[in-house]
């Protein structure tokens, strides 16, 4: 991009109505997008993205879904600065649905790349915008070593991690031949989710967390022993923000970064909220072992060794009192038990 | 594939036109494959293939193109035990001609593997062939360590190599849902080719050989201190047909395979040269260093530490002389000088 300092920059959230993509906009409100000014952020998304009240720049909702072509083209011809693609079926619903999570989370993101290049090929003035995409650990399938380095295969053993793996390997492709100027982040899971549990198999990671400073009962499905690579929200965001302003030639043509995280047990977990929220809080946590979330959880990834996204400035917590503490910052809302 | 011992086996090779793929003939013919009898091969090109006279079973060549939904068809429709999936534009020419390559190397296997699927699905008796993939060293990008391990991450420097790193993916996902049954195996650099030098940048390693035991000059591009890694054309014969009759459970859900291969320098090449047949053929090398050759050259891999491939039963040659000699035995016509 050859845009004088003073130009400011369009900026699209494909995916902008989920939580992590909300939280990208509070994040760009309030820290901006490196040295130039944000001139607009659209939200795009399959169902109408809330827009906040103090935005400093203009903040659209566009509906539409990256299986139409129409909308795909209509997203590229924005000749948007920064693309930030977040959107994806989850991990359980695209094992289920073969055919739906091989089109949403892999041939659409294609289309997405191809409709970018064409507006490079076809624009006069090297359009070559930074694409940031959240990948995840789910490119990762047991067996593991203790902690993963940045040099580890991708052996997924779900048709998700599958489909962000090949989305990594295009946009990589695509940028090294200077279509799109593309980073490829691959998030810890991302603990602690404020709402309600969803059908994912990790929920109980924030589950055991939020229900019991929420007063409410929580169940956990796996021994205490198990360990996990965890970011806060508020860490996710920030990522995604750093890898749209990190230097291109930094990447050095290997743009797929492992995100920084902290890894603990769950008995870890339970420790940090009793320091935090008390015995009252950690006795609300009844364990029930659940065999079928054991055998998913123990191909998951336990610890990485991020070195690369360490040199490159991507920062997260150090310890999980910190990640709960973010939850409790951000997004605890008391209430009367 | 739930047959008895004692059916046959129906196998097509697709790019059976190509070197590689008439010496894995050759090697059916002389070896079979496995236990079961091969009752037909089927030679897929996009032009025709050439017949041996002399095979104990039937062997059609059927010419037809993998961008071509109806060919794609049918070659599933063939419900074959084994197909062998060696079709793909080569390196130079997928990094020319981008669309080109992504269409032929990349979206055609995918539509190959969906119309597996979808033969897998219409059958009643659980369809599900074994499918060998020819993929490549090309999938690794430098920088590396002197040996690349077998759990080394793929970061392709060629759009052909990401291709075929996409396409492992795939076949791996869709052999975990129990679609087919893959193998994806990474070839090693294939000398000493017979026939004529080509356009790839890999070429001299073979015509450094060739020429001077035809008595001919040969050009060397690099310095002799370039290390690589080599397998003979019969080598990856043996290796796609070892591949093909693998037990599945050996694979464990990792049904990508570096191969082995002998690692040494051009060097080492040319004092296996000399060994062989003397000092008159290396006389015939001439040093002409090309610096586009160079610089592709330097971020090809260097050396490899199969572990699995060999504790799998995949086996190669043990020296340079060994390879040199597979070319004489198997490819060398001697003529007039």
């Amino acid at each position: 991009m050859n845009h004088s300092s003073t130009q400011g920059q369009r900026v699209i959230i494909i995916g902008g109505a989920g939580m992590v993509g909300q939280k990208l906009l509070y994040h760009l409100i309030a820290d901006g997008l490196g040295d130039r000014p944000i001139d607009s952020v659209c939200l795009f998304d399959v169902v109408t993205a809330p827009i906040p009240e103090n935005a400093p720049f203009p903040v659209e909702s566009k509906t539409g879904s990256l299986l139409d072509q129409s909308d795909i083209d209509w997203i590229a011809a924005q000749r948007a600065d920064a693309l930030f693609h977040l959107a994806a079926i989850v991990s359980g619903d695209a094992e289920r649905n073969f055919e739906r999570g091989w089109d949403i989370n892999a041939r659409s993101s294609w289309q997405l790349l191809e409709a970018l290049r064409q507006e490079h090929h076809n624009s006069g003035d090297n359009y070559r915008p930074r694409l940031v995409f959240s990948s995840s650990i789910a490119v990762f399938g047991a067996p593991f070593p203790d902690k993963i380095s940045d040099d580890f295969h991708t052996t997924p053993l779900t048709s998700y991690g599958a489909q962000k793996a090949m989305t990594e390997l295009q946009i990589a492709d695509y940028s090294r031949k200077g279509y799109i100027d593309g980073v490829s982040i691959r998030l810890p899971t991302v603990t602690v989710r404020p709402g309600k549990p969803n059908l994912a198999a990790s929920s109980f990671f924030s589950g055991i967390i939020r229900e019991p400073l929420n007063g409410q009962p929580a169940v956990l499905p796996v021994a205490d022993t198990v360990r996990h690579w965890h970011a806060s929200p508020r860490s996710a965001a920030g990522f995604l923000r750093h890898a749209a302003i990190l230097e291109s030639d930094a990447l050095q043509n290997r743009p797929t970064l492992n995100m920084p995280g902290f890894s603990c047990t769950v008995a870890e977990q339970i420790e940090a909220l009793r320091s935090l929220a008390g015995n009252d809080a950690v006795s609300r946590i009844a364990l029930a072992p659940d065999p079928e979330i054991e055998a998913i959880v123990q191909n998951w990834p336990r610890d990485f060794d991020t070195v690369r996204a360490l040199a490159l400035g991507f920062t997260s917590e150090c310890s999980y009192e910190d990640i709960i503490q973010v939850y409790l910052d951000d997004d605890f809302e008391p209430t009367t038990h």
